[in-house]
This record gives C-alpha cells, structure tokens and sequence, in this order.
C-alpha cells in the first residue's frame, strides 16, 4: 500500500460539494482520465468495516478531517443480476430516505444515495450511526446505465 | 493589481485551523520567508470598508468561500504612540471580549483577537454583524514586542 503525502499547502482542506465530486471526481474516474491530485482511494467497502474505513482513506496528514472519501466498485450479489451486494462481515448498507439529484448549474449530472449501517443479517440487523453518501453518474448518451464505479463519501 | 489563480484542485478550500494560521502563515509573513501558495493577500484594513474587503482577498476562482484572511500592516495612530488605529472612513473596529490564546501543541505561539465593526466615530457610532479576528505572533526571544503584520479574517 502507498500512503499518500499531502500536496496542499497548510490550511487547505478536501471540502468537496456534490457538483465536484460528480462533476469532476467520479466523472474522470469512470472515463480513466488523470486526477490533478489524487486523492480519493479505491476502496471495497464491501471488505471492510464502517470503522475500519477512515484509515484507508486519510488525505495526506490532516488530522483535522471529518469526512471521508473514497471510490468502489460496484459488486453484485449475482453475476447475471442488478440487485446490488452490501454486505460486509459483520452487517450491511441499507439505503434511506430518497435519492437526491446532483446538478452542475441546472443539468443533472448524477444522483446521491445515502445508505446506513446496520450490525448483522438483513431482513434483520442493528442500525448504526455510520452513514455513507454514494454518488453514481447520470448517463445522458447512450452509456449502459450502470456506472462502474461509485464514490462514496463517509460521515 | 494581479489576480491570483487558484493552484489547489477541486474540492480543496482554504479552512485553515488557528493554529496553522499562526504558527505557518504568519510566522512566515513576519520573517519574510517563502510561502507555499500565496494565497492571503496584503490589505490595509483602515483604507478599505468592510464590506468590500471580499473582493480583495477572494482565493482563486472559489465560490465556497466563507471566510477570507489577508494580512495588514500594524498601523499607528501617532507615530511615537502605542494606541493602534482602526478607524476607517465610515468607522472603526473595536475589540470586543478576551483575546485568546493559539497553542502549537502545548506552546504559546500567538494570540486572537476579535473586532466588531461599527459605523460612526468612537466612543458612539452604530455596531455592525462584521467581525474580524486578528492574529498576532507572541515572541519567545527578545524580539520587538509588536509584529509588523496581523493576519486578519473575515466573517
């Protein structure tokens, strides 16, 4: 594993809005080009826990960040299917409340799902206070209609 | 005057901690060494209103923003006196509460001061929702008690 420096000067801070992180962020990371400073890690947050998260995606030495960010792949429970996997170990993500529409001045360009945390097996399980907002593209050409990779921020 | 472009990527704002403040930005302004991006701008707070001082310390092309900082030169109102002169054309800025300390680790490094903006002349004039902290070097070695620059911000 690299561990990543910092490349900012002091007092800067990775305080990303949605436009960004859709706009710039997920869209260059779907279409494989360069990210002026790459910040955000590939991450399986179906392999790791809530809490284990935070340390896999630091940004440089900054102690004073509060939230996180990362991207991963988006894994199927079944080769063939589209109902989506997310189960750890020890729980799982369970989407909540209603999808929220990101925009870039007045174009939608993807939409933000907020999932929560829940110890153990669906249909039951433990909800917790580990909340994650999942970005995905807005495709407006003719693009299969799932995004390979989601950017999910921690908070 | 020379607009300054922003060096930083997306995402990235200026929120910087008191503490980076002090102890790297006005450390350096006072020794006149190198600072990494050069992003407080010199103003002097008696010429320029409240009010407009935004325009003068933008960072890059932000739109974020919420805070602005810029360093000002310690003015004197009679060139032998010691009483600091905050007085603009419309008003003046007048320290309200304690100062408080600015810690590096455990050490002392610097204190802040806060000001509110009123229209009018002292001791009456009308107060105003402008606020600056002030942020000056606190000398360890025998250095001349005054810092020539503060570093001040907006909000």
């Amino acid at each position: 594993m690299v561990i990543m420096e910092s490349c900012v000067p002091p007092g800067f801070r990775f305080h990303p809005t949605d436009e960004e992180l859709v706009g710039y962020y997920l869209r260059k990371k779907v279409a494989s080009q360069k990210i002026d400073l790459d910040v955000i890690r590939d991450v399986d947050l179906y392999l790791i826990e809530p809490w284990d998260l935070q340390e896999h995606c630091r940004i440089g030495c900054d102690d004073e960040q509060s939230d996180w960010y990362f991207f991963s792949y988006k894994d199927r429970k079944y080769p063939t299917g589209t109902r989506t996997n997310r189960a750890t170990m020890t729980g799982f993500w369970k989407a909540t409340g209603r999808d929220k529409a990101v925009r870039e001045r007045s174009r939608l360009i993807g939409m933000r799902k907020t999932l929560v945390f829940y110890k153990g097996r669906a249909p039951n399980g433990h909800k917790t206070d580990w909340i994650v907002h999942e970005y995905r593209l807005e495709n407006h050409d003719n693009a299969p209609p799932q995004a390979r990779y989601h950017l999910t921020s921690l908070n």
